[in-house]
């Protein structure tokens, strides 16, 4: 079997496009102006980062330009949202925020600070299959909830939340609502309004835009104080210079991305549909994570018994096929996955997980060459791997990695 | 006079320099992966980061490479610093923070919400030539004193603070230092050990890489919480996945800033020195803001009463010369400088003000043309002045626009 190289973690990071790339170089090289600027190269920069928040504006239906802030990452975006709605929500008193056990570190974390500092939060579990609905949501939400925050879709195994149901709730009982959309943008569509979100977090890099560019939408009459003070940028809610040539980038990036959804989803589910048989018919004791139909099509989240994680991505690499063992955020840490103990995984069997990330550069031929390399690289571990042994006498299997 | 362009705005951003840019390259392209990825491609991205860190600490002269945590931008490393010192006080009951009255508005602003918050600030009045003495701190210093804050050049009239004496004071005292050296880097030697800092700010795009990086100094053992929460990136202290194009531009960019910078500085001074002599002596009731002597060499801070400065940025311009009337941060805003108030201006004189900044790429023709547009600009303008024909009455000077 010959080697390829099959980039499988798209939703860690996806490569720069070509129309990205064209449009950072201008502001790279010649517009290399301060957007604040009042001379013709400052101005330059500044419609640039102009044009490219009208194009975000566009891409998820806001209803004014001024509704889009660009930040850092998405992090930044998820940080800003969470502790200006705490900072807002303390002014009346209201220190309680609802959000889920398995969103993205950037939310968790931050509300395991303001835990530290007088608030209390109420982390909603999800269903076997990764599921929030809005009922769970309304039956939480109390007098001094000050902000719900909701996942759009789950970065590690890419179930799809049913948001605009939880926003209207959110709306009915008057509490401010965030979603961390990062992982939508060009997966499902993403419609502010009809969304009913107040605030939605975006990052360029997981659609092709460059690393070091995201933004916060904040619904008109929203007004949260600024997480980075400083100079009038970003009408004075989010300091620093803009990250102008990468700002311009994303701008390109998102029309892109949210242009011929179906089309892409369809050829990408039509990829992935054939791995998921395969290694589930292929691999004893393996299972898909999160829901088979209710997911981005591109994402892959298996488990495997008996093994680790981590040796599995070792083997994979060596044959060229670039995984992740679930949050990229979460490397160094020896925890298994919060989102998978969350789904009710049992510790070792999370440990035994990998998630592949396909997106419509991929082809048929890193399909097939995925379904040859993964069943080989388990059983390889699983011959070495003790606890498999123990499994297998334990359960009663038979090991066919002795055959 | 025929029309030439000539960029004077390098304290608002430089342009990127050819090294910074081909070292962004190979990251926005083939090693797109996100550094957190155990395979080959995220492992390529992850040496790019620490390479750069490396320059970093090798330019400012850290004990270790762990020192340094890459950020989005020079405002967000002054809030982290600030903000994390004051998390860090409380602990300890410490509510009181000294700074200065002419810091960038990064510090100035999170100051002041932090006082909305039951932190007193001391703000440090300059001298008119914008200087702060150690004795100032020494003198200020409380038992409850979280953290000093005191840049060490300023970015409007480009004063040189004596950051190793205040470092001095700050250690014996055993209170926090911090310094936003933002405008420093490429213009004066920073050494964070002779300097005696605990944290350092830097901006890239202000030394030729590019927009969107900065990067904060951190003396290990320094103990403070992140302003981003989230993944385990930069150590667990500021998540988000790392920006690795221009984190790469910026050790390359920061390596050649801090090379060379006598000669630089002598180019620089042979430029400006002719400029300041020739703009005092041909315009009436002209100063130069800030100190002759000990200024970074290629900042000129002129007022010029009974002109608005923004006028006078619109003639440059037309002209081909891009400056700027201060703080490019605070573009928008109707106040005079802040800093040049507080060196003692009037609120007029403080608006007929403009700010020149020139590196080691502008040309003895450059410095020559500006000696002929600035004077004739401010003449044009005060023709137009009623302002200027006031103050020719009152304090009975000859109006030379009459001629």
């Amino acid at each position: 079997m010959e080697k390829r190289f099959v980039y499988a973690d798209n939703a860690a990071t996806t490569k720069v496009s070509d129309k990205a790339f064209e449009a950072m170089l201008p502001y790279l090289k010649e517009s290399y102006g301060n957007p604040s600027g009042v001379y013709s190269l400052g101005m330059e920069a500044s419609r640039g980062v102009l044009g490219a928040r009208q194009q975000v504006q566009k891409a998820i239906g806001a209803a004014k330009v001024g509704e889009i802030f660009f930040t850092s990452c998405g992090s930044e975006a998820d940080n800003w949202a969470i502790r200006g709605a705490a900072k807002l929500g303390e002014r009346s008193g209201k220190r309680h925020i609802i959000t889920t056990a398995i969103e993205h570190h950037a939310v968790i974390n931050t509300c395991k600070d303001l835990e530290k500092n007088g608030f209390e939060v109420t982390y909603l579990k999800p269903d076997e299959q990764g599921f929030i609905t809005a009922r769970q949501v309304e039956d939480a939400i109390r007098e001094d909830t000050a902000l719900v925050s909701v996942m759009a879709v789950n970065n590690e195994i890419g179930t799809i939340q049913p948001i605009a149901e939880i926003g209207k709730v959110c709306r009915e009982k008057k509490v401010l609502f965030h979603t961390d959309a990062v992982q939508a943008i060009g997966h499902i569509p993403v419609d502010v309004k009809a969304m009913n979100v107040d605030m939605l977090s975006l990052s360029g890099h997981k659609f092709h835009a460059p690393k070091g560019v995201g933004a916060l939408y904040i619904k008109g009459g929203t007004d949260i104080a600024p997480l980075i003070f400083g100079g009038s940028q970003e009408r004075g809610r989010r300091a620093g210079t803009e990250n102008v040539p990468a700002i311009a980038a994303m701008g390109e990036a998102i029309t892109e991305a949210v242009s011929g959804i179906e089309e892409k989803n369809a050829a990408v589910k039509a990829l992935c549909e054939p791995i998921i048989d395969g290694i589930l018919s292929q691999i004893p004791c393996s299972r898909l994570n999160g829901s088979r139909e209710n997911r981005v099509s591109g994402n892959l989240n298996f488990s495997f018994r008996g093994i680790e994680g981590e040796s599995l991505l070792l083997l994979l690499d060596m044959h060229g096929i670039c995984a992740s063992s679930g949050s990229a955020c979460a490397v160094g840490s020896s925890e298994p996955s919060h989102v998978l103990t969350a789904i009710g995984l049992e510790k070792a069997t999370a440990h035994g997980s990998v998630r592949l990330t396909l997106n419509e550069e991929n082809t048929a031929d890193d399909a097939e060459y995925i379904l040859k390399v993964l069943p080989e690289a388990v059983k390889e571990l699983r011959r070495r791997s003790p606890l498999w042994q123990r499994i297998c006498e334990n359960e009663g299997i038979e090991d066919y990695t002795k055959e």
